[in-house]
């Protein structure tokens, strides 16, 4: 068994809010995170696979074809978009790093199996100081 | 003399576009960067001062005294906030890395005066990919 | 289940040596890092906790609750410190990098505990070239 | 159970192909990664070794002697070298980054045993955007 | 007058040696980097450009127009090749960084004038200890 | 005119103060720099050089000879040592960034300018948030 990672990178407004709630009970759960007026992150993605070595390429996956599911299925749909409002798979969630991490697994683990590999975690870090990391 | 330079960092939402243009011409100019519903970066800071070294204290400078004035004039008013919309100095302004960078320069020139030591650069960066120094 | 890493850093001065040793024989399992004159470094720390997303806030803990546990039972005690000297939770261990990890992990297990939340792992690093991780 | 990581690098050539194809069917398979003139990278390793501390030392294993280990066994052998032609433990492999974190790990398990420790993972990378991990 | 730099990487093998040289002198003046079978390297370009920021668009330069110049005029060039034998402009020079630094500047330097700015500085690293800048 | 940047780091412990001064006035001016016990950095030294490059070898100057230099000159003398106390050139000076970046001007000028090279600035980092610049 092998573990190989791909990484991403992808800008993004968001913020943590709940539409039922308003500003001043976002304010108090969210801080400086529910400002109604967006901010933005450089998110940095981890994808890692695992599998067996292909003994014919010395490859578990083509890291072309993984970045091509990455870029199809995540990247394009989060570069440079607003999280909360354009991004289909993120819709009805709260934009934390948590579900982000989450949605993005959702959103891969089909056609990387598809590649011959298993999908084993996705991490996204929001800034130099925080992460999250999703096993399934 | 001495170059001592300080690092920050802040988060915020922007947009690159002209309000007299339409949708389509800003998509043709600004390219992905004119998205109207936003996008945003962990953005980065370097504050470049020069000057004499002070034989009392070894301190060209006292880095909390500069910090502080970064955090007052710079952080607070741009870190989580839309960069079009909330912050007083990027207001008639492009929010390209570069008119972000002259207007730092503008805010903490002269607080920086003022402690006796002289501004010598403004470097932002806006990805890991790209940055913009001014030298006023 | 979820993983959430907080990053924080400290400065502190250590030395590694077995008091009931003299220099000589410190020097000799020790190397440079015996230096009786003590040495110091920028230790990074990264800080994992596990559970289940909240589904009201989309968090599964608050990092800032997080941080201010970090700051007070870790940060406040070590940062600017002599390791050996003055940090009540090293007294009477050897100053590794190893012991380090452990020692945190001990600091902060309860109270991330009445977070609701799981300390999952306590990662140190001492340099760019080295670190410790502790699992409990 | 403690857990310390040593980081080296080197720099080497490689090519991916297998020298039974013709060079259009090894760039088909292979990218430009199969170029016959070949190419290189700045490769970062990360050895990962596990085991209990030990009590008069604070030490899980000196890393002094794993980076000789380290030095011996790995870097000397592939350092400016290139890894297809010069590197004994890659002959008859596919210069892969699996293939390569599989072939050092095999180089090193026996005498990180002799140490008194236990060998628990391998990490390399080939690029900021790449790496695969190995744990036996 | 405002800088912005565009980072770009790219992986090539090279060697230093001068072909009238045996390879014995070779190694005596270039050390390991003379290896005959080649080494490699990930470098890192950092290109400066100068100039007046437009009041239209807030750039000094569409730093699209500034990657596209790049990667037509140097990094589909040196990426995964060999820098000897492959990069025409490469040809009867020692492949040093120096040398390197100085053979970007002039390949970029009349396109980036076309684009209405200054070439300011190419910085060329080859590992994370070691860079080369060149300003003209 | 061509530049060469060599990076080195050394560990070391330091104390912020004036010896005639209390241990109160200490911490009014130099704050939790100013600890008795001490503290410690991971330091990262960057040394620039520059002029012609060497028709024969392609080199401004051999790296390899570059870093003995700052081996036995600069990284030798403070790695693993207390600034304040052990390290010969930097007696009857505060061990501030800026006083450390001086002093290994004037302990690494000379020695580059007989490999013929001149040297152009010392960068000295003490933390990933702050660095000072000598340029004589």
């Amino acid at each position: 068994m092998i573990y190989i990672t791909r990484r991403e990178t992808f800008n993004a407004a968001h913020r943590l809010f709940r539409p039922e709630w308003d500003d001043s009970t976002n304010l108090q759960v969210f801080g400086k995170c529910s400002n109604p007026h967006w901010h933005g992150h450089n998110y940095v993605l981890w994808v890692t696979v695992k599998g067996e070595v292909n003994q014919e390429t010395g490859f578990l996956i083509n890291l072309k074809q993984l970045s091509a599911i990455l870029r199809e299925r995540v990247i394009e749909k989060l570069d440079h978009k607003n999280m909360n409002v354009e991004v289909d798979f993120m819709q009805g969630r709260i934009a934390s790093t948590e579900n982000l991490a989450i949605a993005i697994w959702e959103q891969i683990e089909d056609p990387i199996r598809q590649l011959g590999a298993q999908l084993h975690s996705v991490k996204v870090s929001e800034t130099e100081n925080n992460f999250a990391e999703y096993y399934g």
